[in-house]
């Protein structure tokens, strides 16, 4: 046989599996074979020949009613993401002394892409109700995570994304690309960016950067409070203390 | 061609993708080609089209110096895991609480297989050192919340682990199988479990277990302070308060 078929014959296999594991999302944890053969769009034998092989390994699981649900091998690799758990790691402490003083939600981002991702949230069972997820994604332009990492990205990823339609969440959420573009050079000269009701109509966020070694912006800390309790600026020195300190941290973690 | 090479081909593929992903650990979490293809076993060009494939994914990701490690968006489709961050988002406003009131490390962990799995841990910076990490894996017959899910399991799963050498991490850890054996059945009777010194000679930890809707035991709880500091009888009930908070809110998950 010739070995060239076969490569790519090994590469589909992997590409299709990493369709299957994606293919489960916040509200669809646990799907059946027909279900996912359907979202993957794969001919339900070979979704059934790949699933096999996804519990055999561990990455999938199979529960008694038979729906398939990401594994907790899965789990315990992707522990090892530096920009997963292993930045929730050195962050944590510092979130958690935010978290004692205020007992509001403090949260951890990153950017991936036009997109931010939340790494770990910190919520009391009485803080304000958000609309982020940790291991979940959203729209750089409204929240204060998100106006930090933005305002740091490249160029063209701000052109990017303030040229793509822009999402509206609120009747405050600003989706004007020249105001948008004001906001973030205001976040670099602050030092801070706020979201005040852009994302629910309850809720104001205040962020600030958190740097790598080299001094780019590697992730975003966040407080989220109730709106109209408290002065953005008031909020700012906090989050931005406790940015630094994980900016510090990062930095030792790094020798 | 024959479909039958086709198939073990594209399973044989995932396998290997498997092997590579697993191949990272808490001390290696940053491996170059060679030291991948080395740790799996596999050929120099086998390992590099495979980890090609897999970077193009996003399952892993390689950095400016060209080492490879877990990416993001792994750690994004492992945020689903029902057993890993499903579990934690539940239990983590109880966590929180226990937390608030102690300042001590509060630990969240499930059992698979003969092993625990620690899916959660806040520890303040002040906290008392430990040696288990979240997404890692420890023996279940020296730390609290090993011995509640140990107690709780299936007998032939006790007596396994009973049958094996029980490694040793301080002078009191104890690894004779009868004594554990009390152990196990006064945890069952008691309802939570006590660590005295077994893992560090300076921290003692106590836990409870977490009921699932059938009322099986599905993860336990458990806090850690400084050994001395407190009676266990008197942190009992605080940690099982929280493991029944936690218990409860399943029950509501599930419906």
């Amino acid at each position: 046989m010739d070995p060239a078929p076969r490569r790519s014959e090994s590469g589909l296999a992997i590409r299709r599996a990493t369709h299957l594991l994606a293919a489960f999302t916040p509200d669809r944890p646990a799907m059946s074979l027909t279900q996912l053969a359907q979202r993957t769009g794969l001919p339900l034998t070979t979704a059934h020949r790949l699933l096999g092989v996804l519990v055999d390994c561990g990455l999938l699981e199979r529960d008694e009613d038979g729906l398939f649900h990401v594994g907790l091998r899965l789990w315990e690799i992707a522990s090892l993401a530096p920009r997963g758990l292993g930045l929730r790691e050195v962050a944590l402490p510092f979130m958690e002394d935010l978290y004692a003083v205020t007992h509001e939600n403090v949260q951890l981002g990153i950017r991936d892409g036009l997109e931010s991702v939340f790494v770990e949230r910190i919520a009391g069972r009485t803080a304000v109700p958000v609309l982020t997820r940790v291991g979940g994604r959203f729209p750089l332009h409204p929240t204060g995570i998100g106006r930090v990492l933005l305002a740091h990205a490249p160029v063209d990823v701000q052109d990017e994304v303030l040229a793509a339609p822009l999402q509206s969440f609120t009747p405050r959420t600003i989706t004007d690309p020249a105001a948008l573009r004001r906001i973030l050079s205001d976040v670099r000269s602050h030092g801070y960016a706020v979201n005040d009701r852009q994302v629910t109509m309850d809720s104001l966020s205040v962020a600030a950067p958190i740097h790598a070694t080299d001094g780019s912006v590697v992730a975003a800390l966040s407080i989220v409070v109730p709106a109209g309790i408290a002065h953005p600026a008031a909020l700012a020195p906090m989050v931005q203390t406790a940015a630094r300190g994980i900016s510090r941290s990062l930095r030792q973690f790094a020798k």
